[in-house]
């Protein structure tokens, strides 16, 4: 799944969420809500709010209950923000959404505005008079973000207050509450290191900070070994935590979502807590003197506002957790290996049922249904990581395509069908995107998808020393696409968690860039592509992991990675002269390593025609 | 010339200033000196004071007046930084120092600290008592290092304040008055833009801003067209000017130093004022509600102290001639492209000198003062643009080399021996490092030689779509070296100046990265390296100038660079084999193009000696 808009490292690449459970209102719902929110806020002193599309924890995918901006606008793209005044109202939507949103909106009552070209500071200037009050919910910002609004209020002589409670809930009636989906222990046997050495090796970075406030739920999760269910696609519970310097952790969650046996795994050192005691316990905290640090990138505003409300100061410092669950231990490493084989079991019986089916009447969402259910017959099977993107022919160039039957089209011979899937599995994270000819594919396509090809096969063999970030490598995957002055507007590779999040950070490979150096264990994928709107698109996706390469003489300690997905490459898009020899010796190496380890975990039908797929260039 | 650390902008590499001509003085000297500045600041009212090493403009190379540390210290290295407290003194280096400064300085009186180990809070926090004022000279700081300073004194529950005058200044007795070198007009001819359409266009970039401080003098000598001689190496003159949003400057310059000519050179829209002036100028324009704009990044505190003081508020911006400074209009390049031939003859005969007499001992200075001579007998040599790095056999692997009859080793062979130079002259500057072989190289010399100009030849045939950075590019110059487990310490490449410095911002490319993307007329080296400790170094440098490049079938504006810089690279250094196809066509034709364009311009015994160094690999 590829990462198109870098954003913090929660929400890495947000970008295709399932379909909203909150049913969009229609114009007339849209304009009435409109209308009690401004009947709210002039109760409230207020005369605008924002409203933005997050949560508590600055999560990819939202609960139903915080998809406060859906259902007051109608919108349902990824990416958004709704500012309400008592005459005007405005949604800011960036590139990805200026068409999208004139289809779900009613305009007349909610002008679309595009976020760069438009923005908001441009839209305050205009519409608010000096010194009202425009609220936030400062759960639901990062203090980065309160800034951002904050100098946009101000530049326009307005005020920006945070508000106790937020406005919207309290007019809308039939809010969901939030998610209650059962937590339940991750096994040492896929953790690979107990929850207790964990929180005495992160509870020994804090440094200055005696406690540190956790609100990213897949950092709770990777901390205490814990799995829940409470959004779409990520197996973690929406719940904030806090690290004390002894180890200790405090847990805000709601008990009911515990089975029996999570006080024997969670153990002495954690103490479950409701979540309305984080207040509380922030203040008695700053009131016994200790230090309470945060996340300025993922944290709420509210934690910061808390901590200088009773009197601190808070530190300000990266999540301890990210770099640490980032690299991968060799019980997780092995169960990515697990994961994959058994990933690339249902794959290659898809690959080779689309080598059948295609171009007989078969469509992206036939597509979608068969490989949901090739992967669902193993036991282990938990899910989809990530909605999939199948994309026939034109609907292959929409990088954030979701298929609908609105929009879904037939797999037709000479098109490409590109599909960028992933699943959940107890022991890994899986997210693999392969593109196949569908009959016989154009000389330019195929010239195509070499080059993205051999821009994977730079990414896959490349030997960079200790300290290099996927920023300085980024370039690899792009320059055989440089070389006919092509490109693609994407990042070349995002983190995988452990049977956490597809989008996982600190470390990206993408040009824009991340300071964090590559580790051993890290895992991230490898997805180069080509985007020709109209017509097809490419892309070609492998999860891999950094592992340390010994190279004889070598003055400094190298790295590299190891591939861990496993499905063939369609070689009928690959023209073997582009490719040099070395390239050809890794594509034949990496066919046959595919065929020897999936082989024996398939039907022989699949087999042959695996055998076929994966038969050296040469021959 | 490499460029290792990265700093502002300004002081891009800084790094191999000619011996300073302030004499160091002896243990006694500087003993002395340290009780003369304690008693000036005891009548000051103040326990210490910071002596950076730098001016008023951050340049790289100080005139004597400002070389205040060396003056106090007896410290000649490129960066350092001295406290002096009543009873204690320090001197900070980085790790390129720490030996000299333990050879230069009287560590008795002034104790030798590591920068980044041993830093300047640490030492603050154990030798500052409570309350005791630190002065700083706001001249001499941006106000990033003030920050940092306040930080570092602060922490120490010290007061850090800027002094009024620069108390080393009142108890320097001979110290050197101001450079008054005198400035000459830039012509047309050379600079291909006039001064008062330059003038106009950056005017036209102030935004909100209706004036600018410019305090770079590389940024004023551009911008004026008027060149001088202020410090070595760099044909500028020290000052300071204010541009008006209406394209009018006032020019803060010593009227002493300005010939006859310079009137009608400057025309209207310049006025000459005294260097003095420049304070009430700000407080006038602050007077007038003019916004006054500084570069945070290079103009001194004072600036912005001055802007505060006058009770207005400063707009901290880029520099904004540094980028228009950098793309190199059609006369500028034509002008590169003329330097370089011109001073590709010398550099020829000075190379087929070298295969003479290398190895019949000659040594290090030997090599520097013969390469001078020869580029020194074209009327338009205008001096060295830096240094010259000469280093023969383990010499050469010491980055920052300076020869001296201490140091000096002769070309023995079996040894590499390592020239990096440049020259100025009045249409551009030079920058070109050629590593030869003296003799027989052995089988590892080449081995690595091969690797660093793969990742040469990387560089100048790299083609990237605009908005492409340095940063994206630098890993093509060290893959084939991480191949092999190797690495270089420095930048690939930095900007180069037209007749100014050798190291000009604001784009580099290197690992460390800049913002700034490559734009067309763009001047960067290109040069890789490598060193083995006690054994040899290798460096292989062009410049190189960025050009549009047309792609058939490009669906994005590409570029690539365009090699500035002839001489032929040592055949005897490279392994054919290594060398891909396109790596051998490459080579050949950029020696067909050193003997074509040079073989004109040499004897006839030059021009054998350059046929053989240039005839094909294959051959």
């Amino acid at each position: 799944m590829q990462d198109r808009v870098p954003a913090n490292a929660a929400r890495i690449a947000g970008d295709i969420p399932p379909p909203s459970p909150v049913a969009p209102g229609s114009r007339a719902a849209v304009a009435a809500r409109l209308g009690l929110l401004r009947a709210e806020l002039a109760r409230r002193g207020l005369a605008g709010f924002v409203v933005p599309l997050a949560d508590e924890h600055q999560g990819e995918y939202l609960p139903p209950r915080a998809q406060r901006l859906t259902w007051l606008t109608g919108f349902t793209g990824s990416a958004g923000m709704a500012v309400v005044l008592p005459e005007q109202a405005a949604i800011f939507v960036d590139g990805r959404y200026t068409l999208q949103v004139r289809d779900e909106v009613p305009t007349d009552v909610l002008a679309p505005r595009h976020i760069v070209e438009e923005p908001l500071s441009d839209w305050l200037a205009t519409e608010l008079a000096a010194g009202q009050r425009v609220g936030y919910d400062p759960w639901l910002h990062t203090p980065a973000q309160v800034a951002r609004l904050g100098a946009a209020v101000e530049g326009a002589k307005g005020v920006l207050v945070a508000v106790d409670g937020n406005p919207l809930d309290a007019v809308w009636a039939d809010q969901p509450g939030p998610p209650t989906a059962p937590v339940h222990p991750h096994p040492l046997v896929f953790a690979g290191e107990t929850a207790a050495a964990k929180r005495l090796r992160i509870a020994d970075l804090l440094g200055p900070a005696g406690a540190v406030v956790l609100s990213a739920p897949d950092s709770i999760a990777w901390l205490l070994n814990i799995r829940g269910g409470d959004v779409p696609c990520t197996p973690f519970a929406l719940s904030f935590a806090i690290l004390h310097h002894d180890a200790r952790v405090d847990w805000f969650v709601d008990a009911g979502k515990l089975g029996p046996e999570m006080a024997d795994h969670l153990g002495n050192g954690v103490e479950v807590q409701p979540p309305a005691a984080l207040g509380p316990a922030i203040d008695a905290l700053v009131a016994a003197k200790v230090r309470v640090q945060a996340d300025p990138a993922s944290a709420p505003a509210w934690v910061f506002d808390r901590i200088a409300a009773a009197g601190g100061t808070a530190i300000a410092a990266d999540d301890p957790c990210a770099l640490p669950k980032a690299c991968k231990n060799p019980v997780e490493i092995a169960g990515f290996r697990a994961a994959h084989r058994r990933d690339a079991a249902a794959l290659v019986r898809f690959l080779a049922w689309l080598a059948a089916e295609g171009g007989n009447g078969i469509d992206e969402l036939d597509a979608v249904a068969r490989l949901r259910e090739l992967r669902a017959e193993h036991p282990l099977y938990r899910g989809g990581s990530f909605e999939t993107i199948s994309g026939a022919g034109p609907n292959g160039a929409i990088v954030h395509y979701r298929s609908s039957p609105r929009t879904s089209r037939r797999l037709e011979r000479g098109q490409l069908y590109l599909c960028d899937s992933g699943a959940q599995y107890p022991d890994a994270t899986t997210d693999v995107t392969r593109t196949v000819a569908i009959g016989e594919p154009s000389a330019e396509m195929r010239d195509r998808f070499t080059r993205v090809l051999k821009g994977h096969i730079a990414i896959a063999t490349a030997v960079f020393p200790r300290g290099t970030t996927g920023a300085q490598l980024d370039l690899l995957a792009r320059q055989p696409l440089w070389q006919a002055g092509l490109d693609f507007d994407h990042g070349t590779g995002h983190g995988v968690g452990s049977y956490l999040s597809v989008h996982e950070g600190p470390h990206r490979i993408s040009k824009a860039g991340s300071a964090v150096a590559l580790r051993p264990g890290m895992v991230v994928s490898n997805e180069p592509g080509y985007y020709k709107t109209g017509a097809y698109g490419i892309r070609i996706e492998n999860l891999v992991t950094v592992v340390p390469v010994d190279l004889p003489g070598a003055e400094r300690p190298m790295l590299g990675f190891e591939t861990l997905t496993l499905a063939p490459i369609d070689r009928a898009l690959v023209v073997t002269e582009m490719l040099s020899p070395g390239e050809r010796t890794w594509l034949d190496a990496y066919h046959l390593r595919v065929r020897s380890d999936v082989t024996p975990l398939v039907d022989a039908a699949t087999a042959r025609w695996l055998a076929e797929a994966t038969r050296p260039l040469a021959a």
